[in-house]
């Protein structure tokens, strides 16, 4: 991997001024999809964007070839003024260095914001997808107008990202945010994790899928709507089919979702005992489960919470974007800053 | 209860402004005891101390007419520079109004920082116990360095205070902290507040001393040296003894002890996740358990906490004073501040 010292990126950087676009170019980098899109500073569409599966088998390395590959596309040999990264996974947002991706071999310590600079000449902040993806609702969706939230995606995992005071508050090791792996039923099934009854436990897809699963495969009586779904194929329940069979009335699915709601509720009313802020913004696969999901999630958290405090609980609106959008709002907090100290 | 406009403060202000003294007056609202305290600014010692015991059925004007007496006692006619208060309950920082007092009643919207000032001619600060310990021991206490900590008293109750980047986070209305109203057993005892299994349902010194009656009262074969303790007095059993009873080795006090660090350290553990600060600062008589409860705690919210999520659960260094040192940073806060905007 090569790594550029600060100097090489500078040389390179006052290379190409000369060339400098009013464009910011944009990153996410998933587990199994990356995208990147580029735009205007102040654009509230994407100028030009790009979406691609990670190959089989894909390491860091696969990624940032596929990330060099997709912004030489978009740029078009235009240099541009800033670069915002979402990252899948713990990163060092100061340094903009990956710690490590839980899904992609290869990843440790990657100087990654260094990487892009010398790449496409322009100076990059990079931080992990729940953050970013908390940005962007606070900046362009659902969030806009409030001054602290806690952002949760709730899809193959649990997790979350703070805005207090208008700002991104990361934990003093990045770490913030993981409302998946707080417990809420210590005595509830193991998670990966190897605690139990965590919230990703209960509420994620995935588990959500498998507890469904089995519970059929024992009561072959139950889930007709489910199975129908299927084609019988129990292996083919997703947290989606999980969903449509709710839905639909099906009372396993109704149970899973309300169990997963009660989970999520529980730890959405204990994060507003601690930190007390004015919103909790839901996003991911299993918010779109219907209004059933929502009731519970809501009722857990205000029954959770103490009657003086008070909160919203609302859909995100970026969807999928989220994060691409949050990576636009580091862009352009990066050009503030160059205009600040530039003047 | 008198309630002065800004302008009378204004006026009682300039009147004595000419008289002056380089001092900074705080209070502690407790909920029992209150107390007051002198000194200069930049001062690390008291000049004066009082403290007293409310009397028996006080109401807020038996407990302001205390503060007004021990500020009169303590200035001796001067006028100090600036107030710094610590209220046993929830307050609106910004404005300085009490919200109510859950101990003492009467206490329901009350504009306590503008009678102080109305009453002593200097600018008043106020805030919740449990921020202002915070901010103590984050000033002058085991915070000393840090940048971003959760102080925790565990005591009659279990609240808590937020240190983030360097500053109180009070919450959107000023109620973040209550740790002790997370659940953390959703089918454990029920709490006072209506749910179950809350951290201050089972690590409260109160309940604890109650659980411990109960179990002594069903299995009158256990619990020797407890009882030898409160001389066969199941009544007279606390908190304070069921930590000596623990210490000394009785079995029934050693199991709710571990609970009790269980419940703390699984809140503790999940609120790392979450927040990822750097440091857990415990205070409070519970905390004064010995060595076996610093142990589960500390062990119970490492096992909680993602493998990537560090920090130290450290013990508090300012005990019962905590709020008034937190008074004297919220004071001297409103002097930077005044010198400021003076310059």
């Amino acid at each position: 991997m090569h790594v550029c010292t600060p100097s090489t990126t500078q040389r390179r950087s006052d290379r190409r001024a000369a060339t400098r676009e009013p464009l910011i170019l944009v990153f996410d980098f998933g587990g199994t999809k990356h995208a990147a899109a580029l735009l205007k500073p102040g654009q509230r569409h994407w100028q030009e964007y790009r979406r691609v599966l990670a190959p089989p088998g894909a390491d860091a390395k696969t990624d940032l070839e596929i990330a060099r590959s997709l912004g030489r596309e978009l740029l078009q040999g235009r240099t541009p003024l800033a670069i915002g990264v979402s990252f899948g996974g713990p990163v060092n947002a100061a340094t903009g260095e990956v710690r490590l991706s839980h899904h992609v071999p290869g990843w440790e310590n990657i100087p990654l914001s260094r990487i892009l600079e010398d790449e496409f000449g322009a100076p990059a902040a990079v931080d992990n997808d729940a953050n970013v993806a908390a940005l962007g609702e606070y900046r362009f969706g659902a969030g806009r107008g409030y001054n602290s939230l806690f952002y949760i995606t709730v899809s193959t995992g649990v997790g979350g990202g703070w805005i207090l005071n208008g700002k991104l508050w990361q934990g003093t090791e990045g770490m913030a945010g993981e409302i998946g792996h707080t417990v809420v039923e210590p005595n509830g099934p193991q998670c990966l994790c190897g605690k139990r009854g965590c919230v990703e436990r209960l509420a994620s897809g995935p588990y959500m899928a498998g507890d469904v699963r089995s519970q059929l495969l024992e009561q072959p009586e139950r889930g007709e709507v489910l199975r129908t779904l299927v084609g019988g194929k129990l292996d083919a329940i997703t947290g989606q089919t999980v969903s449509l069979a709710a839905e639909a009335g099906d009372e396993v699915a109704r149970a899973a979702i309300a169990k997963a709601g009660w989970a999520l509720g529980t730890g959405i009313g204990n994060v507003a005992n601690l930190i007390n802020p004015q919103l909790f913004v839901l996003g991911g696969g299993v918010t779109k489960a219907g209004e059933q999901f929502w009731q519970v999630v809501r009722q857990t958290a205000e029954t959770t919470a103490l009657p003086e405090v008070h909160f919203q609980v609302i859909p995100a609106e970026l969807g999928d974007e989220a994060p691409l959008w949050g990576a636009v709002a580091l862009a352009e907090d990066l050009l503030a800053l160059s205009y600040a100290s530039a003047s």
